[in-house]
């Protein structure tokens, strides 16, 4: 296991390419001697994120949209490989704007396959979530759970794309590799708890405010954990849909986390807890994925959710134009402001 | 356990209202006291089947297509509970227009739910289907069986409009009951094996043709056993996702289905397998659905496959203008009919 890309491919289209897991994915595809077509809209990734990549040679961009299906197909052309990671993330706001999801994340993987398809292009890779397990009744949770009911629109959304990618590759021999990922952390990251606790620490250093009741248990997987993870699915399973969870050796509890941010900070501020056991409607207060199956090939986490944490804290001490650019007010959805509360 | 329509609503939006299951669905509301709106846009529904309905005071029609979000949204003002049956039933020929799938079964869903939400309407009963438990690994397969992977576009859409109904149960307080169907039996039945080679038949009684090798093994419910299963869910099951499997006590393999047809016709046809062990790429040819559940509430099925077969056949024998109706060419895609050979 070298978590580098797999041999054979010569040149990957990444939609999300702007954005915490794509950038990096991005960066990751170049420096392992593939070319790469990045592709977002840039509605939440960050320009800054492909700085490097753009000095590379080996690199295009286009700035559009997964809705846009002309554009996808057409830019699509030549490449080998499909990594999805364009996505609406924001689970907590869904209920705001429920066509969001529909959109951003069903509409936009069909749209995908159907370029995929045009160009015939057979193998994607797709950015799933362990949000799909709903409340899960196994924990540690298994790829083949028991089928889950679904409590929020974006995991509906990413279950919906899951199985239109299953449903193509039965029906157009098509391959891909699902991955349904914990919260990911690490440098780049601009979503999640540890964003909006720093964020708010940032305002006001003497009080944090908490969804939920801290006690809520979360895993957390480092960035290039994942996509070493990726990488080595690839490499090694070679079946038609091959699915894997992706987290970390365990779980941490809300409140620990918090322990080590404001230690790591050096602060001491007065939580101010939201009540109840979940963070928002919808939110499963115990999440905790069952990972044998990826470690079965050989791939395990080199990051603790610890080291996960503080990385991505001194990442964001470094890069404070992050937090100021992800607090603007929602567009879509007037009121609504990324940053007060946390969302993982 | 009586079949009738549950107590406490006074008027039901049924979509797919000309439809084979919708249609007697419209009949029994009615003759059960309920006012109904029936919403179908005709592409596939049948008005003849609602010649009985519109004579009655009680309901109204509205010819208009589930993907008009303004019409949705206006005729189910004043309705307090919605039967989504609308749907693209055509399991076989998913492959050739891949984008049906995706509008008449998820986005329409997803149009019906926020029609529901515009207008306050918080139940809702959805005819999802036993495909999406694709290749199942146990058998008989229970609704919390292992998270299956899809294997067919058709499926695919309806697992989303599952995960779409959850979702919005979850997030705006709403209540579902979501069905998983087998193939369904009975008068009005317009599309599966019975109609396939009862159609073939006619045209020519001296020989058949049959997709896969005639071992598939499938289950069958008759229409009344179905309605009455969903009326009985809706009377007994209150919590926010009720989930049920609606089929019959056994499976017969197709062959032996074709004894009660070729026998019921007096006929003696050449049979002319396709071969392989399905009938198409994406069909299962197993499905046996655990009704534990539902049988758990009182419900049991009245009429055996066998029955339900000849039922079928007599009703087909009274109604040959269906089959000339149902065998005009697909006009989305040129050179399908449906007809020729079984799709169930």
């Amino acid at each position: 296991m070298n978590g580098l890309p797999p041999a054979g491919f010569r040149c990957a289209f990444v939609t999300g390419a702007a954005g915490f897991i794509g950038s990096h994915l991005v960066d990751r595809l170049l420096a392992g001697g593939i070319r790469v077509v990045g592709y977002d809209d840039l509605s939440t990734g960050m320009p800054e994120f492909l700085a490097e990549a753009r000095r590379h040679p080996a690199f295009t961009f286009a700035r559009s949209s997964v809705l846009d299906t002309r554009q996808l197909a057409a830019m699509m052309q030549g490449c080998d490989v499909v990594f999805h990671f364009a996505a609406n993330a924001d689970v907590r706001f869904g209920l705001r704007h429920p066509r969001r999801d529909l959109e951003q994340n069903t509409i936009a993987t069909f749209n995908v396959l159907e370029a995929m398809r045009a160009n015939g292009i057979a193998d994607m890779v797709f950015a799933s979530t362990g949000a799909i397990y709903g409340e899960a009744k196994v924990i540690p949770t298994p790829e083949d759970a028991p089928f889950p009911v679904q409590t929020s629109l974006y995991a509906a959304s990413k279950l919906a794309g899951e199985g239109l990618i299953s449903a193509y590759c039965e029906g157009y021999a098509m391959r891909s590799w699902i991955f349904r990922l914990v919260a990911i952390l690490g440098e780049r990251h601009t979503h999640g708890h540890v964003f909006d606790f720093y964020s708010q620490l940032l305002a006001d250093p003497s009080r944090l405010r908490v969804l939920g009741n801290g006690r809520q248990r979360k895993s957390f997987l480092y960035v290039h954990d994942c996509l070493s993870a990726v990488f080595d699915a690839m490499t090694h399973a070679e079946g038609s849909v091959n699915i894997f969870n992706l987290g970390n050796d365990d779980y941490c509890e809300l409140d620990t986390s918090i322990g080590w941010i404001t230690a790591h900070l050096g602060l001491a501020p007065v939580l101010d807890y939201a009540g109840g056991d979940r963070g928002w409607i919808g939110d499963n207060p115990f999440v905790f994925l069952d990972t044998r199956r990826i470690r079965s090939l050989g791939w395990q986490p080199k990051v603790s959710i610890k080291e996960g944490v503080i990385r991505t804290l001194d990442w964001l001490a470094g890069n404070h134009w992050v937090l100021e650019r992800r607090s603007v007010p929602d567009a879509a959805s007037p009121g609504a402001s990324v940053g007060p509360m946390q969302s993982i």
